[in-house]
């Protein structure tokens, strides 16, 4: 793929205690944040339950549809750990002990302690290959672009480095925000009109509170920067009319 | 429906903040325990551009295959905020100002501060019904089986409990959780086993980093308290024969 082609990707978080509400995901937002600055863009998320048909229904899907899918979740040592199992379904591949990865996990535990419990974990579809785990050893996969990382975000985040060499992106998508003290509805005309203007800058209006203040970020997004300078300068011009303060944030 | 039916939800976030990892999304977290809390199972999330065609095909197809679905984001003054305009056509409905909402807002700012721009966020789909939002004024609305509600966390919040009396629910969803010193593969093997036996208990297993220490939550969750007692007991058994240490978490 060159690297001016616009490069895009799925994740696919797998868990039911993301859908019961007990935890909170925090890896949509690591990975998407990776993933941007090495120039791939998320075109979608999907948070799924534990249940085979649904991930493999789902995988297969959206392989399909973007360049990349990152997974993460279910790839531990118990019964709901069912990603691996699932992504040799979906591609029609052996689920089998990853010779490779056997020697990981057998070095990395002390003599004796390499249980059956803890083997399942190098349970993997045929030939897939492995993703390095710096933290914890036993290590993710992947099987052509679907990438397989664990749920646990610490583990998801030391593991990125190794990943980095496996994806290629496009142009890194830039990006600039500016933060005003005024509420959206003052400037939604004149940044209506500057998005007009600016079809290839991508303009987020975000409202927050902060310091017990309202305000509004803007925020412009391309992978060209001069477009997003001009667009820039556009929108200083109809703040400056209206006086808004431009703020920290 | 009657309160036995097991009934479902989507949860379906809508914008590109969140897919390009600026903002973390926390909504679907508050909307899945406050849903599973009122019995209503959460059975997929999908995060997606504010781009019409996708708000439209996602919107058709989640809503057909659901008790429920709840979107958040893209209901304010900006050019970006698209999602009342694409539920009008994902319905074929007019998209017009909303007669009820416009009093709303009307009285809510001071005279003539109901601006163009914050009329924008009383254009809805024809005969929306409201949700009322004690915050900031700007109401949600529903149509038919589909929830609409705000991106910012505090204002979601704070419309829910006005949201409740549209939501018929089922059995509560019950949980209970054994926080244990261990690591998951010492206890997988067993930990199946009592899964195979008690089919009804969703039984999820979660390692844990907590002060400096690795553990294990195991989460029992089923609509029947005795049949998570069966299992909470059986799960104790095996505990007390390995000698593992129950933790506070």
């Amino acid at each position: 793929m060159s690297k001016n082609t616009k490069i895009n990707a799925a994740i696919l978080i797998i868990g039911n205690e993301i859908l019961s509400g007990r935890t909170q995901d925090t890896n949509t937002s690591t990975l998407a944040t990776w993933l941007n600055s090495i120039g791939v863009k998320v075109n979608e998320v999907r948070i799924i339950p534990d249940v085979e048909k649904t991930i493999i229904e789902t995988l297969n899907f959206l392989r399909k549809e973007n360049n990349y899918v990152f997974t993460t979740g279910g790839i531990g040592p118990t019964h709901d750990d069912i990603t691996a199992a699932s992504v040799s379904k979906a591609f029609g591949l052996k689920y089998e002990i990853h010779k490779e990865g056997f020697k990981i996990l057998e070095s990395y535990y002390k003599p004796g302690e390499f249980s059956e419990g803890r083997q399942k974990m190098i349970w993997m579809p045929e030939n897939a290959e492995l993703i390095l785990n710096p933290t914890s050893g036993a290590p993710g996969f992947n099987v052509e672009n679907v990438f397989c990382l664990p749920g646990v975000p610490s583990i998801l985040k030391s593991m990125l480095g190794g990943l980095k060499n496996k994806i290629v992106g496009g142009e890194p998508i830039l990006s600039h925000t500016i933060s005003l003290r005024t509420v959206e509805s003052e400037i939604a005309n004149s940044l209506s009109k500057v998005q007009d203007k600016n079809e290839d800058v991508e303009i987020g209006s975000y409202p927050f509170f902060h310091a017990g203040k309202l305000g509004v970020s803007i925020v412009l997004r391309s992978e060209n920067q001069s477009k997003i300078d001009i667009c820039n300068s556009q929108i200083l011009e109809f703040i400056k009319d209206k006086k808004i303060e431009i703020v920290d944030r």
